[in-house]
């Protein structure tokens, strides 16, 4: 299958022209799969709850989201996309899988990182497992990395590409998605955004540098740090399929949970 | 408090000779933690049950454990050393805490890597936490880091430090203790041995390079790829128990494990 990111630098609060730049970005390219960034419709750096209200989308009746589909049916490719979600439940940041059919399926970020938690509210969801036509694949939004517990949940569901939507400000997310690979033998989609944002008493740098890490951790896709860039790739999903690190060691049949009971003592 | 490892190169089968070289090694140096390769007695590349269980040591009566201890009360150190054990139930790849008080504390690897599963008896002791004078311990031998589990049970459990005894061979155990440390905010000693062993069907090159990752993930300390090396560092341990990433971000305050019983299932 053919899989890719789109890696740009949102305006901040210009969701019509953001929504351009990735159409822009995604109309050369023919794909079975692509993610985007997080937050990809609004940009990052809110200072508000009532401003980030007015910027969000909701998931149903979303203006970037119904763009990114018509496209994604058009080119016969799933989509995933982090976007601001405003629902009646509060407000998120969450992600969407959008597929050519015209189905979606919803992603919300279970660990918010810095002031994030000011202004949304944290994920309600599962971490869930979902077919598209190409490959299962499984949702993440940025500090979700930072616990390996959620990558371990999508791949023991049978995830064979983790779409993993960020906006990295710290510098460890590229090279923590080799481990993730490494101990899960899934693929990863890191799709970043590049760019500065200063707004209130924010400033952030995004790193860009996404980048596609392969069922055996090998990196076999990178973006620049501070350039647009889509990249499209051929991978086999169905090496995610087989645990197996050498003749002796199948990483998933070895497991050993009865071990690691503390892990989800409530 | 000041802790460290030592890095040597086993000689296959010359438990009295490995215990001498550790010895010498540790001589010249004052600590509170020591930590040691993993089968620190034996060496590694095993060819037979037969032969496992005429290397191997029982905890309780194990000369280089003992000579071991000796030193650890003559220096009053605590010490964690990676053996090959000899129990009743059957042959393990331990890991064993002296105190200088002469308890000492046993742990069982359980991840079993490559051709080990045709010598050892998988780990049956769970993964627990000891108090040494100093810090709060843990203990993991080398493929247990592939499981990141492993140590997140550790870090729950209160551990400040993880002993890590390792032999390793490939190539990602240095660089994913950075992210052991990063998303438990522990301390990581990992004390690797050098040198190759060929012996029947198996050829291994160990890599050397041991190493201390910080609470913060910072690589505080780090030995050479092929040469004995004592390192001993100051380290504080009670930063291990401050979970904070930045002033939003509680690492385990922020977890919610009720998302990831999928990892505990049986």
């Amino acid at each position: 299958m053919k899989t890719g990111f789109i890696q740009f630098r949102p305006v901040f609060g210009d969701n019509t022209g953001n929504t351009q730049q990735m159409l822009d970005l995604i109309a050369p390219h023919e794909a079975d799969l692509l993610v985007l960034p997080e937050l990809a419709n609004s940009g990052y750096a809110f200072t508000s709850k009532d401003e980030l209200a007015s910027i969000a989308e909701p998931y149903d009746n979303s203006p970037t989201l119904d763009a990114l589909q018509a496209v994604a049916k058009e080119k016969n490719c799933s989509m995933v996309a982090g976007f601001a979600e405003k629902a009646s439940e509060g407000l998120f940041n969450s992600a969407a899988l959008l597929r050519p059919d015209g189905s979606r399926e919803l992603y919300r970020k279970l660990y918010l990182y810095g002031a994030e938690n000011r202004f949304f509210e944290p994920g309600n969801l599962p971490l869930e497992v979902y077919d598209t036509d190409a490959a299962r694949i499984g949702m993440m939004i940025c500090f979700d990395w930072f616990y390996p517990e959620c990558a371990r949940v999508l791949a023991l569901k049978g995830a064979q590409v983790i779409c993993h939507s960020v906006n990295f400000v710290l510098p460890w997310g590229q090279r923590g998605a080799v481990f993730t690979s490494l101990w899960n033998r899934v693929y990863m989609v890191t799709a970043n955004r590049y760019g500065e944002e200063k707004r209130g008493e924010f400033a952030f740098t995004f790193t860009g540098g996404s980048q596609i890490t392969a069922a055996n951790s090998d990196v076999i896709a990178t973006a620049p740090l501070d350039e647009d860039a889509a990249v499209v790739i051929d991978i086999d999903p169905a090496l995610a399929d087989d645990k197996k690190l050498n003749k002796y060691n199948d990483l998933f049949a070895d497991r050993r949970p009865e071990f690691f009971k503390d892990i989800t003592d409530v």
